[in-house]
């Protein structure tokens, strides 16, 4: 069965009817491309999803992760398929034609992870890392060093990771401790590392870990931390592999999910002669690989999403099929199929709603972060950089969750035959879980949204979202079918506004106060975020027929927008007040009390 | 690792200071036992649960089960603690002496099964299934039949199932197509089951399955249904063992859980030589199977609220031993353990008032249960009566969601540890998955709550529910601590009753539109109970302190309480009205829209 679905429709609305995304190819960077042509990556990529990567999923979950004398080996299929997908040229698609990416606009990259992923979460971690890494090099190494290793590792020839995370050092990267000490033009780095996802394999003959690690006598904290690029293999000068780097993988988690996605524990130096070399600024490491970061918090929105998407989809096709119990009006004889029961469609259109929302909102972000890397200094570009710092956040979180309630959501509508492996709804859940958990966990995001991205440039990043929501809102409010949804809209953003004030307030004063309810603050801006993208899409659908193109497709626009804004928001404005409110049980609870 | 946790001052706080459950001991049925032998049993259960039980959760999980050439392997120590489980009076501890049983309040099945779900949910079902087999034999079968099944199924020698699915008949039992053929003084059974948990194993060397099937002439529908006693060896009638009796297991479900527990599709009668019995009146095989099925679903809500107490407790351990971070108002130098983290401390207080309120909820259902059952015939039965039969919905629907996202909430707190199988949590939250599946699903739940338990006997159960609410609101709204918190359950409590007032209005003449918000109508009736449990512990605690018992566990009661007030109140409020708005987005969304 095939498992993989997408609304193709859904995902074009988006990027043509509400971005306009043909415009990106007006910026210096795009020229030489046309709408027509990002059309045609999107459709390739839809193909591509669906005949090379959506077989992986299955086989990737019976094949697993096989860890033995220190090799973790996965499935065959996997190897061919990170090839062909460095090839073709997904893994670089949107990069820089000087070491062999496609030049496509960087929103690119994520309308191809949403399908990528969508047809098997798994494998596509593999080249999305790889393109991470290569990313960071690309950008911040050497130009010696970018050559050695950009062009194989967009090629599909060799894989990367990032490789962050230490027993001691989760959350808190302050904590790092793997070492590296100067020898002449490179360093010798030694230390552990854990959860290094894709951190050993055969899917290629080289991967190379982007290392975070602090230089013998650096300062102690964040600042004293630099990012290297260590190889699994040396890479001679001629670009020709060498021995074997002194880099062992010592263990491999077993999870909840992403079964075919090799989790490692990475133990580099164990015999002095790992070397490592400097990549960008010594004592920078972290600012550098929050490039990486923040693509990898949006990406794990992606996923959240993507699989949400997906389980929708599964659940829908099931429900449409499914004859069981009689209609609840009598309006048919004999039993119906269960679309036709209310809390089916409650489940089905309230999932629609997320799924569509969600992918809307990740597209924007998307699509304005390619407008901050792209236009020319200036305040312009400072504003969609100020609207992408703020989203970031948002994305990771709050698709993360949601995407997994989804997926549960989804479950619930195949009744029992949704807890069998059967059908492919249960690993979605599975494998969404971990979107909560990794590239830090929702409570960090939290508190990255309503503590830093308030503050930081004055609270450009709080104040620019702000006033994007309210030109839609002003522009929008009398709308003829649509206004009074807009209006709910707009009462409660402005009581965010207030609310995200008065904690802002807190934060400084008390901030164990402040901390107890940053994490339903952040359900609340990506509620409101969600209503304005949903009610966004309505008025365009409403145009449209207006236009006279009255479709069922519209109307399942603007159902979305008004059911959802129509049971979230009143929640959302409930939820608000409880963010300021006095009671402090969660600072005061006696820890013997729990 | 021990994973079994659980916070027997929390459970005898609720028996003992809420309910005064010795107050049993004074209905007829349990005058020779007093408090100390209930809170011995007690004490005695987690004694058990701890040595005997808990190292089946693991031993289970890694084993699985095997099926092979029609019959299912499980773990061998499943067998040895099947036979003591029943020898040491678990399984029929409520049950008359008369045929093994041991005579204790229904309440304390309740209580045990809390403890051995805990300890572990997969092989605790198998005692579980035995014991409703055994008692729908009790109660409806001839003395006959009693004499030779019950006794050793009471007694842990045999087992028993409750076989009501067929492929096409799941939610809709009325399209029950198995048949009995009438024989003399038995039937011959022809048809197929699936979804029949612990249909097969190898623990008992009989099994005894209850079996829905329509007599060959039987009216279509409900009305046409019988109940009947399937062994899978015959039973001679000295008790002895003789040939199989038709029943083949065709296969074994794989599952996201409860792996430990195989959930079998069986055949009856594919050679014509499948002997039933009736049990119970012809035709009226539903309502018989009505006692197994309320019991299962508030067995539902155990497992659901017990695998939630123990991740809770167990992300509670955790989060008191994991050090990582600076505290986020530097009251403390140096990295901390994450309980002093405001963002885990909120998941942590969360969790903790789930886990009691929803065991507070429970145990009250089954003290009244105890009062339905036992008090004569009269109105104080009938109130009870009325109470029991309303919550059961509630029980069942919200503690399996509940759970399911305490489950998650733990995972949450442990971080990426909480996706790893080296932990535990990832089990409860893949076990904890089919509750809202099993037992009617949550949506057949939330019909039942807002369609029938709202009819029947002119509305006696939602009558006397909102009257037992009002009785504690009233008594305490003035209270010095908490009046304020009760005066919010007030007013939810008048909005609820409107709303569903409101709502059962529309039931009849507007099906499609009431069937749309009867789930989210359903989390109102579940939060305000919780809240009005978790307030009445409160009041408890607090005249506890008042009376110069001040410490840090009754302190914990009053914070919880306070917190689960007023971050749910606001939103249950808000939730209520969306339950009456008049959007008809679900109904009217055309099928092609979605």
């Amino acid at each position: 069965m095939e498992h993989f679905k997408v609304n193709e429709k859904d995902v074009f609305f988006i990027l043509k009817n509400q971005l306009n995304y043909g415009s990106l190819c007006e910026l210096d960077r795009y020229r030489e491309l046309d709408e027509d042509t990002l059309d045609m990556l999107v459709t390739e990529a839809v193909k591509f999803a669906t005949a090379e990567i959506e077989p992986l999923q299955e086989i990737g979950e019976q094949w697993g992760v096989v860890f033995e004398e220190g090799q973790v080996r996965c499935a065959p299929e996997f190897r061919e398929a990170f090839k062909i997908y460095g090839e073709n040229g997904w893994t670089a698609a949107a990069r820089d034609p000087e070491y062999g990416g496609q030049g496509f606009p960087h929103m690119m990259r994520i309308v191809i992870n949403d399908l990528m992923y969508g047809a098997a979460q798994s494998f596509n971690m593999a080249p999305s890392l790889a393109h991470g890494a290569a990313h960071l090099i690309e950008s911040f190494a050497t130009d010696d060093l970018k050559e050695r290793f950009v062009p194989k590792m967009f090629g599909g020839e060799w894989a990367g990771t990032m490789a962050l995370t230490e027993p001691g050092a989760g959350s808190n990267l302050a904590a790092t401790r793997t070492v590296a000490f100067r020898e002449g033009d490179h360093f010798k780095i030694k230390g552990g590392k854990i959860f290094i996802s894709w951190g050993d394999h055969d899917l290629t003959e080289n991967i190379i870990h982007l290392v975070l690690a602090r230089i013998k006598g650096a300062p102690e904290g964040v600042k004293g931390i630099s990012l290297f690029i260590v190889p699994k293999l040396n890479v001679l000068p001629d670009g020709s592999l060498g021995d074997p780097n002194d880099v062992i993988c010592t263990g491999v988690e077993k999870k909840l999910g992403l079964h075919a996605s090799p989790t490692c524990s990475l133990s580099f130096g164990d015999n002095d002669e790992c070397i490592g070399y400097l990549c960008g600024e010594e004592n920078r490491g972290l600012a550098h690989m929050f490039q990486m970061m923040n693509a990898a918090r949006i990406n794990t929105g992606v996923s959240g999403m993507t699989l949400a998407s997906t389980a929708y989809q599964n659940a829908l096709a099931y429900a449409k099929e499914r004859i069981q119990g009689s209609d609840v009006a009598r309006r048919k004889p004999g039993y119906i199929p269960i679309i036709d029961h209310p809390d089916v469609r409650r489940m089905l259109l309230w999932m629609k709603a997320m799924v569509d929302g969600m992918r809307s909102m990740i597209y924007t972000g998307a699509f304005w972060a390619d407008l901050a890397l792209e236009l020319d200094e200036g305040e312009e570009k400072k504003h969609y950089q100020a609207l992408v710092d703020f989203m970031t956040p948002i994305i990771k979180a709050y698709c993360s969750d949601m995407g997994f309630r989804v997926c549960e959501t989804a479950i619930q509508c195949l009744g029992g035959y949704g807890f069998c492996k059967e059908y492919p709804l249960e690993q979605y859940l599975r494998d969404a879980k971990i979107m909560s958990l990794y590239e830090g966990t929702n409570g960090v995001q939290s508190m990255d949204l309503l503590g830093r991205k308030m503050r930081i440039n004055d609270g450009a990043p709080f104040k620019t979202f702000m006033a994007e929501i309210e030109r839609f809102i002003e522009k929008n409010m009398d709308h003829s079918i649509l206004g009074k949804d807009v209006q709910s809209l707009s009462e409660a953003t402005r009581r965010l506004g207030k609310v995200a004030g008065e904690m802002s307030d807190r934060a400084g004063a008390d901030p164990l106060q402040w901390a107890s309810y940053t994490y339903p603050a952040l359900l609340c801006f990506g509620d409101i975020t969600m209503s304005w993208c949903l009610l966004d899409m309505a008025i365009i659908a409403q145009q449209a027929m207006d236009d006279g193109k009255k479709n069922e497709f519209y109307t399942g626009k603007l159902m979305q927008a008004t059911y959802f804004a129509g049971v979230t928001l009143p929640l959302t404005m409930a939820r608000l007040d409880t963010c300021i409110r006095k009671g402090r049980e969660i600072v005061d609870m006696p820890e013997g009390a729990f």
